[in-house]
């Protein structure tokens, strides 16, 4: 019974990851097992791996292997603009964008009353004190068009007006966007946010 | 540079599972490395442990970590009957259905010329000797209704004609579905309702 016990522990905790069901996880265990080799050895010595050697930035909270990620390192980078995002996710989709050259900060989530997660389970103590002490001149607010999203963006905007430039992420339609695909909140903005051609 | 590295290697074979994009594969990864010890570890090591011990039942192709799995060693399972599927998620449907008494023959796929593959890279001949060897009474394809599916029960039941009752799911298997996608009743009741070929 227990390579069966295994199996069934395996599909119920992948079954557990964002994107998957049951089913999904039931079909991805199983061709791992079939490509034992290919795939369910190298995934395994992979995740020790990154369970090993991943860590937090203490600086801005991205994922890297040092006290600072490759970003905070990076010499090359603008010191003046620092970019808030949500999670690593959405530095992740800010990086393949590719046309940003400052740093970040993670806040890790959003304020959410539902929740109960205040300012100081996230990140933004640590942002108020980067303000401070990093010369920075524009902080970009770039955060999800949710609820969640956009009170969190206000309540550190109130936190740093008057000490910097504070700026967010047009809104609009997005290149190869079909409006027909849109929501309204999304065609509205862009709509009132339309310029002269 | 090399945690960046692992991080994005581990998304890269994330997507390769099925069910998995991209982007599903990197909401996944930052999902296991936030809970690094309830999920990435013990992913980690659930996977070394299947990769390690879980192996093809030398009778019937399903999945244990003995020379015969569960199913076959189970002296109260019937001998009579054996159930044809083609891979081993179909076998667990059957067995979530929780009607089905008897054995089974996994057949590692399906007839289909456009992939090249035969009855020697099945487990047909296999499945013609287990009729001789073992006392089965009645054979229950329970082949996918897709064409491959179908064509693969139809070569069976060439094979097999006159040694054996050859039966197959019938009432309530949709055309064009697959026994994996249905719920538990609709395969009880499809197997209640099996007729001969
Ligand atoms: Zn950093
Ligand atoms: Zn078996």
């Amino acid at each position: 019974m227990s390579a069966s016990r295994d199996i069934d522990s395996l599909i119920d905790m992948m079954a557990r990851l964002p994107g998957l069901g049951p089913r999904s996880a039931r079909r991805a265990v199983l061709q791992m097992i079939r490509k034992r080799e290919l795939l369910l050895t190298p995934l395994a010595d992979l995740m020790h791996q990154v369970a090993v050697t991943v860590r937090e930035c203490e600086r801005c909270g991205n994922l890297g292997s040092d006290r600072l990620c490759d970003i905070c390192a990076n010499e090359k980078r603008a010191n003046s603009e620092l970019c808030v995002v949500e999670d690593v996710a959405d530095l992740w989709a800010m990086e393949r964008g590719g046309s940003f050259r400052g740093r970040y900060h993670v806040l890790g989530g959003t304020l959410s009353a539902l929740d109960a997660v205040g300012p100081d389970e996230l990140r933004i103590p640590k942002l108020v004190q980067r303000i401070e002490d990093e010369g920075i001149s524009e902080v970009i607010l770039a955060l999800n068009a949710t609820v969640d999203g956009q009170t969190t963006a206000h309540y550190i905007a109130d936190q740093l007006e008057g000490r910097v430039r504070l700026t967010s992420l047009a809104q609009g339609v997005p290149i190869g966007g079909e409006l027909d695909y849109l929501d309204d909140g999304t065609i509205t903005a862009a709509l009132r946010a339309r310029k002269d051609i």
